[in-house]
């Protein structure tokens, strides 16, 4: 009744903004990603009616600290779709240690709630089709959907919970771009993503951007089936910016960028001027990735890490799906 | 033949971006700000037949350069403009001088042809209503229109080019509130205005931001009548924020924000937290205007001189309309 899981965060090209249902996580587009292979979770579930017995509650410990408050509550009622979905009443223990820093816009709740679905359903003795365990991630976290398959990702937004599941593009293997991480700042971010969601609508640009996102998928898919990473890239920085004017027109508004998010925004675009090839893209916070190829790779990397302000890069490649493991973190 | 004025800068809080009439500078909404009195230019023009004789045309050197190709072209085609008022055949001459770096986002062409416009029809002779004035200023870059008045002014779009003209709101004296402009570039920005009116409309958000303008503007005739710093404030950060998310999602994006520009913003908003009435806004250029009351001032911009990148500050009261002098630039 204990399973652990290891899975990938990712990154959106095709960004995910604003929910048609916030409860359900129903986004109000599609949206693509690829799964990364060095920025992951490593979740241990355990079911029992044993959990628990003194505090008569489940055990909840992310990143080494006891969950509280929204966190909790949030993981909690997670547990409660699983214990539903196989009729068990125990209470559960988890666990969760991730490469990387959480809620500083790096898509660690996606990572997170991927590895919880696999290891719970494990943990319960349920084997379900992939499509049904990318909807029951979303639960946790929209991203979370993607995070259920490695590689290259599309999620259908979906009218229901039962239609809102990502499905696989591509696999891993498909291209081997790199995504370099670059860490601005450890700090959880100001506005967590379910407050942005929720804020949206209240932006003059967010019209614009639903409007703009059909063509922003259609882009982003032969991008990826054509392994162009130039289109790809321009199309994920045009969703980045989008995704940014979007969330500092809001009211109030959220400005996640930091002056080193600036920076290397810049410093992207300069090499791009000398034929590097290199595109940003960032979700809601202010640590950057940057993409571009192999090659390029230790030349890029190196040049984030003098930037002012820059903490340290991840360099990551496409990443395979979640995996079940036998080493488990209680 | 030969006049010289003096006119402000000014600093928008309902800004001017995108136009119905790119030729004519007819903007497609209303918009409303403050003429500096720290901030300006100093114009001088001469009509003579002995200008130029040797070259055979204007001679033109502004901010002691020379003008060359498309900013000569724009300010000859002004020059036209008054010689077709008149009936002039001369040729012209004419001298400019700021107190501030230029092509930057600090709204020089405003100050530049408020005082051209002023000068030139001083050297012409002609006396016309202060209206006439401001479209005519118009023609040689939109926000001069507004910067023929002292004080707080709005610009009424209008559809044709004599409907189009700024009028005051308020006259310099009505509210002292001051403007502190952080210098964190002199470089000249890498998409001119002209340039970012005609890409604006590429970004999803044009429409959204055209749409939000008549209740920003009926905000802040509401601020500047009740003199209401923080509903001011708060319309011109909401402004300005709206008009990078334009510029930063047209096709290609426009970025005009250096990690300074994003580090004054965040100062500026964690002075609020701590009950100091600061509110940024910027046009488009990475230098950033900071609103604040005369007694917050001191403590203001001190606090912007020592943040990483800021190269000076220029503090600037609410400046009248240009007046015409006698001391000439050549």
């Amino acid at each position: 009744m204990k399973a652990t899981a290891q899975a990938g965060a990712n990154i959106a090209f095709v960004k995910y903004w604003g929910a048609l249902d916030a409860e359900l996580h129903l986004p109000l587009n599609n949206s693509i990603s690829l799964t990364l292979d060095q920025a992951t979770t490593l979740v241990t579930v355990e079911f029992s009616p044993h959990v628990g017995e003194d505090v008569g509650e489940d055990v909840i410990e992310l990143e080494g600290r006891r969950a509280e408050g929204r966190l909790r509550e949030r993981v909690v009622r997670f547990l409660d779709h699983l214990r539903r979905l196989s009729g068990s009443r125990d209470r559960a223990r988890v666990a969760s240690q991730s490469t990387f820093p959480v809620a500083t816009g790096l898509a660690s709740s996606a990572s997170l709630f991927a590895g919880m679905a696999v290891a719970g359903l494990a943990a319960l003795g349920l084997a379900l089709e992939p499509r049904e365990v990318s909807t029951i991630a979303r639960l946790g976290s929209g991203s979370a959907a993607r995070s259920v398959f490695g590689g290259w990702v599309e999620w259908v937004a979906g009218g229901r919970h039962e239609d809102s599941y990502a499905y696989p593009l591509k696999p891993a293997d498909w291209w081997p771009v790199r995504d370099v991480i670059v860490i601005v700042s450890q700090e959880p971010k100001e506005m967590p993503s379910l407050a942005g969601h929720a804020a949206a609508r209240t932006s003059p640009c967010f019209a614009g951007r639903l409007a703009s996102t059909s063509e922003h998928l259609a882009l982003a898919r032969t991008a990826i089936l054509t392994r162009d990473l130039e289109a790809l890239g321009t199309v994920a920085e045009a969703e980045a910016l989008l995704l940014h004017a979007v969330s500092m027109t809001t009211d109030p508004p959220a400005l996640y960028w930091l002056p080193a998010t600036v920076a290397v925004m810049r410093q992207v675009w300069a090499w791009r001027r000398e034929g590097v090839p290199a595109y940003f893209t960032l979700d809601a916070g202010p640590n950057v990735h940057v993409l571009t190829t192999p090659e390029d790779t230790p030349r890029v990397a190196t040049g984030l890490c003098a930037i002012d302000g820059v903490q340290r890069t991840i360099v990551c490649q496409p990443g395979g799906p979640p995996v079940l493991g036998d080493v488990h973190l209680f």
